[in-house]
């Protein structure tokens, strides 16, 4: 049975693009983990993609698969952009590049302009290449990415459909473990997605066309989309394209634990 | 600065070759790692490649890399390339795709024909889109590889320079943690490199020419050679690349183990 695989950024201006990122001097290593390289993207790069999402940076799945979202909040956004069928013309980027060491770094750097700078090449670069017809930001730092873009000539240039969400694991980092907490906020961002829906739907070209099924107040198990086999480089397992979790950063100190990443495969696999 | 970085397999023949990889029905579960993907290769894909290195499966390093010998038998093969010259014209490819779960496994398969048959796909594919001056098989079950191809038609219709040599981590695997066995292994290894070597040396196209420098007793510092930037995908931090350790199988069962790798990266980087 063949497989697909995502052959990642290999044309141009994407290959320029990666081959030029920036690094410590962009990126205060207290502020982001810089020590894991960055992760650039997941999805179209070769000019198909109608969707933008804008997340905001990556976790450990995404530093072991080297695209972004394809973790815990990977999974609900993939289930969101089905739900406007958008199965694979979509394109993801973050705020960041490298992972947030502490949100406080998030939040600081949310208008800095030399992190600002490369992004807006990426942003420029791909509306230049696509015909985007709507875009999504995650959270309030992806929003700020995208209205700083936006004031720019090129951001000016193009008036897409436009979004802001709650962030899809705003839940879990608001409610601290706190069960009842984290169900109503599931719920609420819920509430929250389909009032976003509700005003993108329908798309003026989905790749599955079909009336929109807006959530409940929880996800239903086929509201967590598996990430597609093409959007991952060619010969990974298909358990790291699964809603199942199988990272995680572990150690005894701070430091420690982020020199660290663990990766068990889930059971009943091996 | 600029990065340098490998495409990997995402042109003809090869990107057909990644897509159409055999799994468990070739290979059993029971001797190979098959839940962690195969991994097909590492270095040039361009039709550039001088030297090809047959080495024998990978392990976990290669597994997150995604690419093969980039742990400590790649830092000692990256040495041995160097001695001849090759900096950058080489390709490595494995007798297995995925990882062999005990060595048993490896010698049972070691002319198994259904895994011939896919790396005889590759070994055509290669052969007919280089000029491949030398091959270097590491270890025997390599050697019976090629020594399999080459009594195909294909393998028949070349004649480059071949040398079979000691598998570089054979030290580890033959002295069981015992020091001084080590410590002869290794120089009965080098005494075998460097007899491969002087079959070998000069090249017809080396990267960089000059005289032969053989091997001593043991390695030198800089005969285990970092894997360079070109070699991986965008974005990987450098010490993935460095002779350092950085990754484990860990676990208190076999099972355990099997499912888990955990990288640390090495003391001074964070």
């Amino acid at each position: 049975m063949p497989h697909t695989f995502d052959p990642g950024p290999v044309q141009e201006p994407f290959a320029s693009l990666v081959a030029d990122y920036p690094g410590t001097e962009t990126y205060p290593a207290t502020g982001f983990r810089v020590e894991w390289g960055p992760i650039f993207h997941r999805g179209r790069l070769d000019g198909s993609a109608r969707l933008l999402v804008i997340g905001q940076d990556p976790a450990q799945s995404e530093t072991i698969v080297r695209r972004i979202l394809v973790g815990e909040a990977g999974h609900r956004t993939q289930g969101l952009m089905a739900k406007l069928g958008i199965t694979g013309s979509y394109l993801l980027v973050n705020t960041y590049l490298y992972s947030v060491y502490g949100q406080g770094a998030g939040e600081q750097n949310a208008t800095n302009k030399d992190i600002a700078k490369y992004r807006h090449r990426w942003l420029d670069a791909i509306f230049a290449s696509n015909q985007i017809d709507a875009v999504i930001a995650l959270g309030h730092l992806a929003d700020t990415a995208w209205g700083t873009w936006k004031k720019t000539a090129s951001g000016k240039a193009v008036s897409p459909a436009y979004q802001h969400v709650t962030h899809p694991t705003q839940p879990e980092s608001s409610s601290g473990g706190d069960r009842t907490k984290l169900k109503a906020a599931i719920k609420a961002m819920l509430a929250n997605w389909n009032q976003a829906l509700e005003q993108l739907h329908p798309l003026p070209h989905p790749d599955v066309s079909g009336p929109l099924v807006p959530y409940g107040s929880n996800f239903e198990a086929d509201e967590r989309v598996e990430i597609p086999e093409f959007d991952v480089p060619a010969g990974l397992p298909a358990w790291m394209r699964s809603p199942r979790a199988w990272s995680k950063r572990v150690g005894k100190t701070a430091n420690a634990k982020r020199r660290n990443i663990t990766i068990t495969i889930p059971s009943g696999v091996v």
